[in-house]
């Protein structure tokens, strides 16, 4: 099965925090989507063993996307050529066009990883010849695939930034990313205020309000933008 | 009298906006403030001619501020050596430790202009022997004063800041900023939800949720800081 | 009559070398430009008084766009009240979406002087009430207009770029820029390889080839970019 | 027992050479420290196995402080697994609200191997549900505890920084810095005027002229900074 | 043999991209290279095994450099202690006063690897007793060799560089890159115009071009650079 | 007559503090120079009129340059352009390949407006047609004259730079350039120890120390460097 494109995050939960509302919105348009969390998040905070999975299988429904859940540990994630394989393998397999990554990441050691190792894999993916490698057989049966782009959307754990690629608009979707962000009452006290939640939306609301909107999520991108024209470029409030 | 500390802004309403809550924070500490505006803001889109300027007043002494509003016209502020001077002077004779003033605005012309100007004042103000220059006379029956730290806070029309170099908390505070620029009724449309003060105050809360607070705002500065010691910081999210 | 995009720069020749093949591949996608050279061009190196100005008027034609020369002086052009106000006047009258105008200069102080002139034109063009501003009257038999963005492309003879907001795929209408900027034979020894020319091609050439493409025009953004969703973006090498 | 404040740097000397006259003044405010080394330093350019450690264990004397030396092995630092559970336990145990690491090595791979450690034992030491992490259980039987601030002073191997979060006026006590470094015969050519503690001592002059100082040391933030209000700050040269 | 400079590069045809005209230039004016790749580039995208490896010897030769392959497995490469001790004992052997390598890639994760790897050698060639460092004891046999300077040039697989330390013009050795390049039939299509061959030779013709020149190489440095005094600059375009 | 280079600043002294060792050492290898003051430096602080300059002749003496003091009043130094056609017209009769001139400052009104204007003339400096240029006559009866390299020193009232473009060993020169800063006693309480002159030196120790010199003073560049070669690089502490 062919997807979009891929969400590929450090834990249940991050893809939602980081691109909910991009996520909700792209489906939304017909686009096929999967998560890919590189752990299943245990332990939880709130929750016994396999509640945080159920959670995560709900929230990625609530997006209308699919999800895959890696092993890594939790709290020990590390971009290792295993796992580099395992991601270029499903590159290969579901041939998406974007792929999302965190970047920047410098609090959480799980988030710092996810860079090189999704960057890595989506090049693993369009090498040929992989039977001649020796420990990169599992390669060998999938036929290459050039993604088309890389984008990363902000961790906000992390510092905020000043600036970015672009920015989405998600004011019409951002329910349903409230709506996923509730189903992880493992992770978060969702009824009585949790401060991180708080931070997420505070955040989007920011965003959003640089353009005159109720709500944004915003990307950098390694590579840089390519566009038809300048015409593609929705209003900012002062130009 | 003395002033521990200036706001120099270009229009009446940009003080508030930047630093509103900070403002408020000293004054209740007993701090003494003196907020000058470049022009009195005229013409105000929904009032007729001096209006804002009694908006102006009302709302600085929400914020336990003292006002002045100097002559430069609205929409054509320049930073030129008569200005230069005023402020000079205005600094020899209030000696304040203290200056807050606009920086990195590329948007609104007006406020383009101040960071040079402010820069400029704060640097002829602890000049000797203006009596022997030719157009700088007008300082000459002050005393130099050599200010201790000239900040900048964020100016919000332009682009958000993901570096800067301090924030304070205005948690306690903010309620006397929204009150102080719900007066601005010249300017916003307080009561219909203004798309400016939207984004004003998410941008607040933004950098406050950013170390766990209601509400934040934000300073950069031109020359390094320094401190006693590092435990004059208060604590951050995640470190 | 409506534009739906300006290009302002200091001299004719500036606008086809920082854009020309984004200009054409607008026009010929049916929007209407105006360029605005912000003087004559005089005097020029290579020809007498006035034949730059039909070089000028030929090119913007082959580009597919009319085109309005002020009247500044070539070398001494500044950022001043009245040229704001001319330009805005123009914004107000012509109702463009987009403006692009140069950014960053360093070399050429008439290059350095278009930004903040573009950006306070742009200010004043959506404000009310200029019938109350001493000095301001022209703009008040116009109503404001509000344009949607505005960007700048790079001036060729500043430092390269290696961080940019877009690019623009230009290798279709590249052989109208060249054609165009054959025009000005008054300004570059077209037939004999001038060296500017060499390296105004050489740095679309690699911008394209950034992207596997033949020419590419690259852009940066005061005010950051907001799309609809992130497939508006063309593919990159190598993602 | 409780800690104030940790210094984690990569060998015995770090500590000092970074911030010997910070730690020197908040240990004589009364603050408690302790300094961690990832390796004892062996072997050290002049003096057989053994002397670094006690040299370093005098120098720790000198500023006020504790020292623990860890067992990586001088050359081969690495950011691993364990040695983040053992700086998270130390964590845990000894409560510090502020820790200071190494941040933007390049030169020294030990030095650079700092960051991603400390910042990922930070991380590890507020999280709860260790025994049910595979691996982890070391942290089990200790509670978790959140630092306040994770601060960066410079390494004065790479290169100067123009640009750093605040300075530490540590005129008083840089004699004790340079009684501890001094120390160091094992590493340093004390008596000859060893062209590493001529580089020392000049950055640590020269920050602190910036400020009319005889000398202060520079810190770095990953996080940004919070204060309770801008008085906090001490004067610069010129403001 | 003393070698006078090292390029140390992931892939055999990676110093060939990088800096194949400087290089020339250098070996033309008299000084002796070595070329070191990571490893030998298999499998190759249109030879059998060994071809590339007789491709880069001959590109080598034309270059006027000798040449190194190591064993680590290509796609695979990382920095890791083994292999910093290869080169750093080469280092020690060969006493080379520059060396070359690679920074801040992102795209391929073996380039990636290089920077980190290349400082640790630099790093332990100068080193001190070895033989009391276990698991270093490879290094005992050779003495310490403190390079002069290690630049790096720009990996043109990856994203431009709008800002580097210094260019090279290569313009008279040009030619030499490309038959060079040419040699690898096992990795490009030279015949029918490789998209990344032409990619390689937009880049260095617009840093060419910048200086009025064909062609030029372009680097960046970690540690600031000392000249005698400014005279040894070239002419810029405008100064 | 002819100069090889020009050091254009703001006040007499600036020239010294900036980079009094280089025009030593250039000076001392033969090349003709001329330091050009855009004021009299009137008011000084400890001296009647007149002083000054008289010490600011000595000073450019010790030195081995010559100097030329320009109108502007002191403290209200402007980028105008009947100043740019003066250091234009002084480019045109002297014909140096460098000039020098100061950047990036924004602590005195007076630096800050250097670069645009120096920028300016140098490249009025070599443009054609001045006759036909309404108000730049002053220049027709010139010839056109390129410099080679504009070059930046650091001004040091303005913040310390971590990043520079390159640095000049000035350690056998330092003594003349205390020397000719021991002239300024109207500027500085030279004898009793001013901050300043204590700041200046402690600067340019550090700038040395970086890599294992006395003293070195830094340069920063708008155009990108060019390099014969590489070689020319001195070597740094650790490459």
């Amino acid at each position: 099965m062919r997807y979009d494109f891929f969400i590929v995050a450090a834990h249940p939960d991050d893809a939602e925090v980081q691109m909910g509302g991009t996520i909700a919105k792209l489906t939304r348009a017909g686009q096929r989507a999967l998560i890919i969390d590189l752990c299943d998040g245990e332990p939880a905070d709130y929750a016994p063993a396999g509640v945080r999975r159920q959670q995560a299988m709900r929230a990625a429904q609530i997006l209308g996307a699919d999800r895959l859940l890696l092993d890594q540990q939790d709290r020990f994630i590390t971009d290792n050529i295993s796992t580099r394989l395992t991601v270029a393998r499903l590159i290969r397999q579901h041939r998406p066009r974007m792929i999302f990554a965190t970047t920047e990441a410098c609090i959480h050691p799980d988030h710092a990883a996810v860079k090189s190792l999704i960057a890595a894999a989506v090049f693993y993916a369009r090498l040929k010849n992989w039977n001649r490698v020796p420990g990169g057989e599992s390669l060998a049966d999938t036929e290459p695939w050039e993604i088309q782009r890389l984008f990363y959307p902000h961790c906000k754990m992390e510092p905020a930034w000043g600036d970015f690629a672009f920015a989405v608009d998600v004011s019409e979707t951002y329910p349903l990313k409230k709506q996923a962000l509730a189903e992880y009452k493992s992770l978060f006290q969702v009824d009585e205020g949790d401060q991180l939640l708080e931070l997420y939306e505070a955040e989007d609301a920011h965003m959003g309000r640089l353009f005159g909107l109720a709500y944004a999520e915003v990307f950098k991108s390694h590579s840089p933008l390519l566009v038809t024209d300048p015409t593609v470029f929705l209003p900012a409030l002062h130009g």
